[in-house]
């Protein structure tokens, strides 16, 4: 699947979600593969509303069972890490933070194939439309689209990307030139 | 119109914008008539994702005309004020914030009848579904729903409604005990 596919795929989920953009919005919906050229399994498709100094606000759109790799915000001189609250608007999504882990084998998410050691942390939390979950700073978690997909809104305090700290080696969050 | 049809009113809005929220969320609608007895011409019905001391996400339903009156968030121990960004969902919203004015007589709101000495700021700003508008700390600010009233989302820094500084002397943000 090529970036311009999961962008228009995208679309078609904001607006199943009766979320309404502008053309302009629709032609810089970011596609990130996190650097692991296996889209359709690890990547997200993001809409940046606003990222200032001190807001931030974005639409995620997951394909079916598309997976954002577990990461963590930590602090960025001397400013505490991102915040973000996940606010499930439309489909299902699994969420998975530090805490009492689900038994082995009962987890609702797979980790893509191969990749299971990159995926440490397993309190689950299920979000479905009108739910929420907050991560607060420098917390690991990674989360999953169900089999319909999904889309996200974030709130957040500013995005900083190229800052977040991936547990698999092999992510490069930002294209490096 | 009680505080409880305001709340009824504003269920049916959020389902037209095709906001989606949870029985929990429904109870909790807050109605603001900011103390001034006159909820339809000058209110705010305000549901609040996640008021964090970083981050706040709301969404504010509008009714038809239903105005909020001007206000600006000051900086509060040494802490800059509330940056918000409104981000219209559905309906149309008339915004105003300083800089050029539009002509006398041409502005698409009009203040609730009798208080127009307490709105003082002009340019216009007209969002309508996927526009949004970024107002910044201490910023005077006042908006009002078209015909069809809006539904706006917020996306914000700390709310501290206590904090907001009305033009209008005889408003009441926050109910006194």
């Amino acid at each position: 699947m090529t970036a311009a596919e999961a962008r228009q795929l995208a679309l078609g989920y904001l607006g199943r979600a009766g979320v309404v953009i502008t053309p302009a919005e629709a032609g810089r919906i970011e596609v990130a593969d996190f650097g692991l050229g296996e889209l359709e399994r690890s990547g997200l498709q993001i809409l940046t509303y606003i990222n200032t100094e001190r807001v931030c606000a974005k639409e995620l759109v997951l394909l079916p069972r598309q997976t954002c790799p577990e990461h963590r915000h930590p602090p960025v001189a001397g400013v505490p890490g991102k915040e973000e609250t996940f606010r499930c608007r439309w489909g299902e999504v699994y969420l998975y933070v530090p805490g009492d882990a689900v038994a082995p084998g009962d987890a609702r998410a797979v980790p893509p194939r191969g990749r299971d050691a990159a995926y440490t942390v397993w309190h689950e939390v299920v979000l479905r439309p009108g739910e929420q979950y907050t991560i607060y700073p420098d917390t690991l978690h990674w989360f999953q689209a169900g089999d319909e997909g999904a889309v996200v809104s974030e709130f957040s305090t500013r995005s900083r990307d190229e800052s977040d700290v991936f547990t698999d080696p092999e992510i490069r969050r930002v294209p490096e030139s």
